[in-house]
């Protein structure tokens, strides 16, 4: 025989599993109606809440490891930002990392973690799956990733919940308003593809929605990798084939685009169009305002949040999900 | 009698505490005379390392607890990524909070500190001395406070370290450019000057530097508070007694004010002229070119790490330190 679980309770009540859990610890605001309902389907069940999930709930320290690539990226600022906000409200304190991009630091903030007394983890995962990460796992520590996923070699993170974006929506979207301003080719600008699978399925949407839109011929992408001088090189090569719409995978790069153009005194919107990923302040702030593929960063957020606490508090197997991307048209891309 | 410690030892070698703490614990480069010197300081008087010291240091987690107001803003972004990453070269993993510019959310980051086994803590304090900032000094536990002091009411925290910047320079020099520029009045524009003693002092030089070069009845300060909406209106009262040069103390309201210029029409270093505190990346990349006053913000990242390495790994008692600021002008400040 199986353990009834407070899944089947849910499902017996007809309400989802949260509610249940909050109405079997009395927390949040339930109804009479609904707690009556959970009530009756525990009597029907003979639920008995799982012991060992108690006593974990018992020995929590409210603190959460949120580990993400670099905070002076404004995406990632306001990601962990939204994400601590979130935490603290349900009386959580995150603790929050950089990876500088490398997998290295990624571990070993999380062996750091794992010598705390932390009840869970939200990360942005460095690459490929690694041995730090399954130590995690072992611990069976609540863990999530956010932004982007893993290629996970041994399948052990493959039950492990992602909340990322969507790219397809809001690139097409950028990409029908480049052939509504006239242009007929289309440049893409990929960033470090090698340390996000994120990055690498951007890049993928990108020339399937732009071939079809502008045919396989007239659409040329660029990786760029790490280094701020190859974000002139590769504006130099765009150029050079007479790319004159500019999509850009990774805000960082578009950042450093717009500074090698105002040295070489090339104009935004009328010289090369622009237009960036993440949807970023400076963005907005900027001569001419630069369109933008937003990947809304506080609904990735607020939702990775929302769902992490399902498994923190309730045991629940959370389910991974995605945010639309939208595109946000400035003046930044001109007209042909 | 009292014990012999390591202060005795270094004013007897005539050399400095943090030279023999690196000399005893075989750390760091020292050359071999001074290393004699130390030995022949030690045998002379008879000094015993404090045992407390080394049972603390062999329990380290190697974790540090980092505490900004807002990851957001990229001047505290930079500062604590600085840190992070001077700490991660000595092995040590920093855990970044934020206190979004709340007294209750620091404390509430303490309190979470207290609950884990960390080595120490950095701290950029909130207005007055709280009960976690006393429970943490209770603890013996390293602590160093960043960019802010604390106005202590019971006189403990007089002994924590402060690194922060020292707004005279910067602001002098930046005033004498806006008079070279050929204005006859000048503003500025405090920030939430509650939080910070900091901002405090900023606004305070600023009185003193501009009464000095421009005359009292010529210097407009208006202090904004954290709400967006009273940027705007600030800007509009400055405009109204003919201000037309304006320096900002706190940069999160520069952008505010670039954001209600764009929208009113107004042109930056031509109706208004502009200089802000923090030399962040957006007024490098802005149309025109914003002019800075710039606290080093590495600077004192590296050196708080520096110093509080000293304080955690030699036991050393440091001393504050003040960092230049220094003023970049740009595009933005036009002629009058």
């Amino acid at each position: 025989m199986s353990y009834i679980t407070i899944r089947d309770v849910a499902q017996r009540a007809g309400i989802s599993v949260s509610t249940v859990s909050r109405a079997l610890n009395n927390t949040g605001r339930i109804s009479a109606n609904t707690k009556a309902k959970v009530e009756r389907a525990v009597a029907e069940l003979g639920y008995i809440p799982d012991s060992r999930a108690q006593a974990m709930r018992s020995s929590r320290t409210k603190t959460v490891g949120l580990l993400v690539p670099d905070i002076r990226n404004a995406y990632f600022a306001e990601l962990a930002y939204t994400v601590q906000d979130s935490l603290f409200d349900a009386g959580y304190c995150a603790f929050i990392g950089t990876s500088s991009e490398s997998a290295a630091r990624q571990d070993s903030f999380i062996t750091s973690i794992l010598s705390q007394r932390i009840d869970g983890a939200i990360i942005v995962p460095q690459g490929e799956e690694t041995d730090a990460m399954r130590m995690l796992m072992e611990q069976h520590l609540p863990l999530m990733f956010m932004d982007r996923h893993v290629e996970s070699r041994t399948g052990d993170l493959t039950h492990v919940p992602v909340v990322d974006s969507d790219p397809e929506q809001g690139i097409r979207e950028a990409l029908l308003d480049v052939k509504q301003h006239g242009f007929c080719s289309v440049g893409y600008v990929s960033g470090p593809i090698i340390a996000s699978p994120s990055l690498q399925e951007r890049e993928q949407v990108f020339r399937t929605v732009a071939s079809e839109i502008f045919g396989e011929e007239h659409v040329f992408v660029e990786s760029t990798g790490f280094e701020q001088s190859s974000c002139a090189s590769v504006l130099h090569r765009m150029i050079s084939v007479g790319v004159k719409a500019l999509i850009v995978g990774y805000s960082p790069d578009a950042l450093r685009v717009m500074d090698v153009m105002a040295r070489e005194g090339l104009v935004i919107g009328s010289d090369i169009s622009l237009i960036s990923f993440d949807d970023v302040e400076i963005f907005r702030l900027a001569t001419p305002r630069i369109s933008t593929i937003s990947q809304q960063v506080q609904r990735i957020g607020r939702t990775s949040a929302a769902l992490f606490l399902d498994m923190l508090e309730h045991n629940v197997d959370v389910q991974s999900q995605r945010v639309e991307t939208m595109y946000i048209p400035r003046e930044s891309l001109g007209n042909a």
